[in-house]
């Protein structure tokens, strides 16, 4: 798995999959324990590079693996993801397992919880491996996780050791949350595919204190992403008030769409010309598997809904930044120096603002779903980049200088499909400099199932662009 | 302020008000220090029967109120609430009190933080008195209070302490917090004013899990109710992603509904005849105000509404079930002896449902609500009884029996306008056997502040019945 710099091609690139192993265990040719072992053969190769793991205890997820293989070996598994093993963002609780947030203030934090979607886990079957690496409370001061295609670039934020680690091959499947674009954005840098389920979803556990996140599966292809999101949401359900994600139990049928929105979003005018020529190369060969592509100079309904996600980076970052005052007050009141200058900078521009300020960045974000909503009748789905090229270099902050201010990169294409609070799977259709470049999908809310069949259609039918 | 059991008559009754001292602090002839003291005198001579407080520092309480009296002295006062007394239900955390949710596994739990709520009031110059005793975890099962008017009967739960403490004249206001029934019926058994808002209309702080649930005040009177309400939400704003309460500053003027709809809920059937007198008895003195009343015969859109709420108890109280599910587990897996058997059975109908079983009941309330909507024209609010009757009696469950069903009464008049997600005020109105009965006025939802407009006009020109 070890590999060159910038030696990611898309129309190569291959890494873990699960799916395809139950055949296996059930002939007893294979069994959960032995993926584990191979999974860990891979950490201890590439982890001390890519440091995707916050915490990782080898012993627990051996006797996990152990106990799926008896019931692979009594021909009861739980589900079809029994025995998979499965990284946890470490801002989830879990009960077996420190919860630290990448933050100062939660060093030692050891609640013996349970986040519902590890329950949801448990109770599948899969082998909980392990709390990959976050960005600082899921904001954007990174972590020491590095892109296993260049080191010396950053895997994305703020799910970073969950992308990091698919893409290193170390677990097929791991568990990111988005606010921003904290699921798709890594997911894209890093190659992976990656469910963001519409708003509400998948059921969040004790993390309910912002309108706009989700936690999502990241995997090495669409059908493990799929049954992780599925096994879980079959589960939980969905957020209070939320009917939550439906939709088979393996992967959706691939589904051609006829018609695809394209959105060039705020994020257009960030991104490089070597990704804008990629991007231009996979729309060629969309057209060419006979898609029609709708671009807002075609249509108004799409001119509007981009005039009104055009400043989805200050919508989404202030909406978020006020929804975490009081628990960011109360940790720095306890903690003062328990957490990042960024952090902090974020809670002063917040504690500057007023309910009036959040009402009216509320009205913006309605205002933009309902634009959204009325170009359904347009397409099947809308495509962006998941991300403004390839992932971005990151040596650190320099002392004395200001702060870095995208240190996890630019998740200026993920902020729309955020706010508009809908389904996205990212597609690694693009190769860049030999890095990873991402292809969002988008759908209507609620429709998760006819995005990952999208997805999965363009994956098998549209061939991929490097440049 | 002692009084003898049973003695209550909405017609003469007064308890303790802030509003009106305002005028004297900005004189120098009162400030809120000597108000706090006489506060203190009231609960050195009631809290032994009542017993209001789950928690109470005297010092800490004279200090802010110090503070306060320095800035009515400075001619400096926060707002038009600083220095008012205000007790917080022992659910909701405080920096410088435990919160123990009456709960043992919480025994001893000081978190150190403040709930949005409780940093809003701070930030307005109240002071903060003590933690009132809530029902476990704010569920059924009750704490010590007693009910001020007859200490054999209950207060009402789950905001137990916040309204006894004010029908005993402790102190002007307290927040509850409702889910099912938990601000309004004990308010209507204590003859406490009190608001529940639109579903998000006060920011909840941590308490953000259940899809159903608001924090309110209960007071004396509208004016000192609805000025802890929008003070608080003024700061707070709503919860994540909506746009919260709005009005003025200070109570809004009485408005005369002209149409009310009178709702008889399944409470109905559970309602005693005296009560049932004592409503007639209420509804006549409208009709003679010159209000047209609306009922379920009179009209089909009362019916379709009756209809869709009248298994409300069913379907609140298995939404909340499932809502708790994931954190009553974790509680009960840390400390298997850390809750009652009430909610440990609580817990085990939820771990039986399914997703599926809490959607259908999410789409039953959103018919609910789509019911009740088109209702608005009909009517400027609706009315039916904040209780089944007068506090029930409780002497605690009975060792080797079945647990009591409701020891702190039934909330089966309150389900329907939680379900609703509706503003509610309940105003003391009724007095039954000499204990008070409330009347619950219930408007569309984010109209709160004209349903505090009605229920004040209703107070001061409706005369109140006693039987």
């Amino acid at each position: 798995m070890p590999m060159p710099p910038n030696s990611y091609d898309p129309a190569t690139f291959k890494t873990l999959t699960f799916h395809d192993r139950l055949a296996n265990f059930e002939a007893g040719s294979d069994d959960p324990r032995a993926y584990l072992e191979r999974c860990l053969e891979v950490v201890a190769a590439e982890e001390p590079v890519v440091q995707a793991f916050a915490y990782l205890d080898e012993d627990l997820a051996r006797a996990a693996a152990d106990e799926s293989a008896a019931r692979w070996k009594a021909g009861k598994p739980l589900s079809a993801i029994d025995g998979m093993p499965v990284g946890i963002k470490d801002l989830l609780e879990t009960r077996d397992m420190p919860t630290q947030m990448n933050c100062k203030a939660y060093e030692g934090n050891f609640p013996k919880n349970d986040n519902s979607l590890v329950t949801a886990l448990r109770q599948a079957g899969a082998v909980i491996f392990g709390k990959t690496v976050t960005a600082e409370l899921g904001g954007s001061h990174p972590g020491p996780t590095t892109n296993p295609f260049d080191a010396t670039r950053t895997p994305g934020g703020s799910s970073s050791g969950s992308a990091a680690a698919v893409a290193a091959g170390m677990m097929p499947a791991a568990i990111g949350s988005q606010v921003g674009g904290s699921i798709i954005r890594p997911a894209a840098y890093c190659g992976n595919v990656a469910l963001k389920p519409s708003q509400g979803g998948i059921h969040r556990g004790e993390r309910q204190v912002t309108s706009m996140s989700t936690h999502g599966p990241h995997a090495g292809c669409i059908e493990d992403m799929w049954r992780v999101a599925i096994e879980i949401a079959s589960r939980t359900g969905g957020d209070p008030g939320h009917t939550g994600l439906m939709g088979p139990m393996t992967a959706p049928e691939a589904v051609k769409p006829e018609r695809l929105v394209v959105l060039e979003t705020e994020g257009w005018a960030k991104t490089d010309d070597a990704s804008k020529t990629a991007f231009a190369g996979l729309m060629e060969n969309m057209e060419r598997a006979g898609i029609t592509l709708i671009r807002r100079a075609d249509n108004s309904a799409v001119e509007s809904l981009e005039a009104s996600i055009a400043d989805g980076t200050h919508v989404c970052g202030t909406i978020t930044a006020w929804e975490n005052r009081w628990g960011h007050r109360n940790l720095l009141n306890n903690h003062p120096d328990g957490a990042s200058q960024r952090i902090k900078n974020t809670l002063a521009q917040a504690e500057a603002m007023t309910p009036d300020d959040y009402r009216d960045l509320v009205l913006r974000r309605e205002h933009a779903r309902v634009n959204y909503a009325a170009t359904a009748p347009l397409a099947d789905a809308a495509v962006t980049f998941a991300c403004p090229g390839p992932a971005t270099p990151w040596s650190g902050d320099t002392p004395g200088e200001p702060l870095a201010s995208r240190p996890t990169g630019d998740a200026v294409f993920n902020y729309p499909s955020s706010m508009l609070g809908a389904p996205v799977v990212t597609v690694p259709l693009m190769g860049v400099g030999g890095l990873p470049v991402g292809l969002q999908v988008i759908g209507q809310r609620e429709q998760d199932a006819r995005v990952a069949a999208i997805a999965r259609w363009l994956l098998e039918n549209v061939p991929p662009v490097s440049v």
